[in-house]
């Protein structure tokens, strides 16, 4: 394959199809969108999907790489790709890249995932180990989500990371169930200090998340407050779980717009420094440094 | 009134309402049982409930004090009763109960619920203080279920409790998350001896969750493993959690006939010995006790 200066990322989760034509020096020449994510694809229709977005980028530049991040490399994506193992390199992750076959022939590339621990206390990881080459090259990330994760870079590789169900946890308490059930909508920042400061207490989250209930009961909250208060217990949990395993490295957070300005919030509330960095900017970056990685 | 060496005795809870004739010295003479629990009532006619279930009883004892205990006194119930506060009594119970008109004249008593701590900080019960003082005056009791209770017994009083909300967590974890979705129905002592042992980690819960998902994928856990593995980390962190706070006094397990069983496999495997009581006839001990303590 002729080296051609030209590069597209392909930033495929499960609900969203974000492509970039990239010249040599990483600069975007051109986005596109879908809302063809993994879920919506349900398994099928990937290579259509990509040609519908890309199709005229491939056409006026046929040498180009093809790199894919995210879910698309997971089990109900287009293909499975593996979990290389951490501590992993930029070189290991593109060493370690899933081919497969694009519409109108050439090869793509699917950025594999990373697994971290032995069987038993593994944990996994897929598309934010992207984020996080995107992001930094040393100190710990963190990257909020449904299942969000905290990552060690060290000497430019990811040493280690963990997993928190932080966002899947906070929309089972507040939707689904009887502690959140006295809520109102409404937004409440003293609230969700208070829950910051309740994870900072050595009884369990699973005592601390019943005061969403009681404290609507004794009037210290408002049920306008009960989402707050339990958003700010579930990510006070997680940044005092995280930096205790990690330690005070300097830290970089790199989230979407809904969920950085309460973990600003929280590592103001809790005396936290972070540099920050915009998620879909890192993920981009992540990607064009895994594909001159594996140029080299 | 005149003193009646009858008793009827009614544990009126979410899902269930079971009465009870009993004699001077505390004697089942009668029992009868009806699906009328408080939720299937929806707020009203609680007076026409109980007269189906205790009218004849009502008739030929005319003079028996009647006592309620369970949720029937909470704001979906028959009316309100307060809140005694921890430390309370016997008395203290038995002086703070609510009455109500009964069918056919006469009043009954609704042992109020408890409360302990300041606002922001409080807990509450209703219902599992009968159930406590029915099943020992000294010591810790935990009775699990959706909010799992562990009260600490001294003296004849209810010292102080804590709520934990393990059995709601484990359905939303189960039924609701993508964490459980990897899970098959099935059971698996092994894998709730792995939830046991991963509670006993320094990772916060948000991270040992995951493991459910990440054991499926890394071959350590079936997937007919994945409700006992996370049954057994929750089940683990009440019992840690709650003997941290409360220390090791001698322990008494007042369960029902699903729960006491996985309870007794936790004490086994984390080596914590305790007496066991059915938790129905706790229920109904604890009221024979209130109401002898209004009697005197």
């Amino acid at each position: 394959m002729p080296a051609s200066p030209h590069l597209l990322a392909v930033d495929w989760g499960t609900s969203r199809l974000r492509a970039y034509l990239v010249d040599a020096a990483g600069a975007v020449l051109a986005r596109a969108e879908s809302e063809e994510g993994v879920a919506a694809l349900g398994g099928k229709g990937h290579a259509e999907a990509f040609a519908r977005v890309a199709g005229a980028w491939r056409a006026a530049h046929p040498d180009a790489p093809v790199w894919f991040a995210g879910m698309i490399g997971s089990r109900n994506g287009w293909r499975e790709a593996r979990y290389v193992r951490a501590p992993a390199s930029l070189a290991d992750l593109a060493a370690g890249a899933l081919e497969v076959d694009l519409p109108g022939g050439g090869t793509g590339r699917i950025v594999p995932g990373v697994i971290v621990g032995e069987p038993g206390a593994s944990d996994v990881m897929r598309g934010e180990e992207t984020v996080a080459f995107g992001a930094t090259g040393e100190g710990l990330v963190c990257i909020p989500g449904t299942h969000a994760k905290w990552l060690v870079m060290k000497d430019g590789r990811l040493a280690t990371f963990r997993s928190f169900v932080t966002g899947e946890m906070f929309g089972l308490l507040r939707d689904k169930s009887f502690i959140g059930s006295l809520g109102k909508p409404g937004e409440d920042a003293a609230a969700f200090r208070r829950g910051l400061d309740a994870s900072g207490e050595a009884a369990s989250l699973l005592s601390t998340a019943f005061r969403a209930r009681t404290g609507v009961l004794d009037g210290s909250l408002r049920a306008e407050g009960v989402a707050d208060f339990l958003s700010g217990l579930l990510i006070g949990t997680e940044i005092r779980s995280a930096r205790a395993a990690f330690g005070q490295e300097p830290l970089t957070l790199v989230a979407g717009p809904t969920l950085e300005p309460r973990y600003l919030a929280a590592f103001a509330h809790l005396k936290v420094e972070a540099q920050r960095r915009v998620q879909r900017e890192a993920l981009l970056a992540g990607l064009v440094r895994i594909a001159t990685a594996a140029r080299a």
